[in-house]
């Protein structure tokens, strides 16, 4: 992906890019893109009556994860409490899409492959926050 | 809209629809298509460089609200937690938005129009989250 | 909906409002809602198994009538070809959508109710394009 | 990107992964954030005026690739009409957005990276309706 690229290129940003913001807003890309990926496959599966609640996880984690990424790009103006509410709402949303597909990860691979993306998102939603803090 | 009608067809809801869950769900895809109008339009207007911050605001907002209206859609399986997060953070966007189109509401009036439906659809997010607190 | 209101207002549009367009915006957006809970509501069925395009197909309308809505909606500059692909996308993703949704109109009231505001956006869609050839 | 990885443990893919649609999907996700970044950046800049139609054809870029990523990825049931339609959607989008930000390269970076990243969007989308007719 090309965020750490236009955003180092960015006129109220160049030298003093947040690093664990843009890694962040790559991984919600990312996330976004696997989460309808894991709710289609899961969707497709014989055993789709018992997946409805990964499915449902995944399509919120999906529009949450899109969401977030859009807003955290941003940097013309300032709308830090709106970046803060989605990190938030983001890292939540991964946390328990990761837990759900947890549970299916041993008979379905792309369950398996999808919690370990959300986790490596909530993770990267919980040190884009603490970035902000300091 | 038809959220209220499809919803109370929705296998999981039928005669226990939330009313104002309901309401708020059609706010946010109203929300969601003014802020998109009214980040426009004050991309179109002459005095541009002075709504770089409203522009940025609603761009944040048509975001969140078209997030929050779909995560607050789904019934199949559960989900509170990141409806709730998404609720916060919608009431936090459209708060911060209508502020700052109140500021322009006496030049523009795309901006006096989209202030008042921002604020209906952060009264609508507070009235949502304190019907998941009940 | 806010559309019609916001776009009279637009500093490029004023009094040459394109009627059938801002008609076909306020579709999208509501056949977007429309969508999304139909997916989901199709995912609480009991049959579910048997409601695998069903769902498919109302996940895509979705995705394609909000981008239509938004893309739809911007004045600023011009963007017609644009515009036009995404109507024409729009116009085969409702027409896709309702006649799977009317497979499934005698058994479930939400696909019934989700075919006809597919049929609308799709006439809409339909109606906005003649109106970008004159 | 997890596409690739993702799509290969689809049960209704496995071993018969279409490659040019997968490398597609993965420039879809990447554009989308890359035509978010730059029409913001454009946005922050002292010439914003002169950027108006380029901020413009980002946003609707970032729409359409957003869209037409989501709906290409899809596998369970199938809506081939709808895929085609939307990379036809995006290869046009991306082509013009890559044209206007190719005005403006010499002056802003950001609009030089986007346009080399819209380009290599419009030609996988270019590359991926290509197989699908195979």
């Amino acid at each position: 992906m090309h965020a750490r690229q236009m955003l180092t290129t960015h006129p109220h940003v160049r030298g003093s890019a947040n690093d664990a913001l843009i890694t962040c807003i790559e991984e919600c890309f990312d996330c976004a893109q696997t989460c309808v990926t894991c709710a289609d496959a899961c969707l497709g599966e014989p055993d789709v009556a018992d997946l409805v609640q990964c499915i449902r996880l995944n399509q919120d984690c999906s529009d949450v994860c899109a969401a977030a990424g859009a807003v955290a790009t941003r940097r013309s103006g300032s709308n830090e409490g709106v970046i803060r509410a989605m990190l938030e709402a983001c890292q939540t949303a991964c946390s328990l899409c990761a837990e759900e597909c947890e549970r299916h990860a041993g008979s379905h691979d792309h369950c398996r492959i999808c919690a370990a993306e959300c986790r490596a998102c909530e993770e990267a939603c919980r040190k884009a926050l603490q970035s902000l803090r300091n």
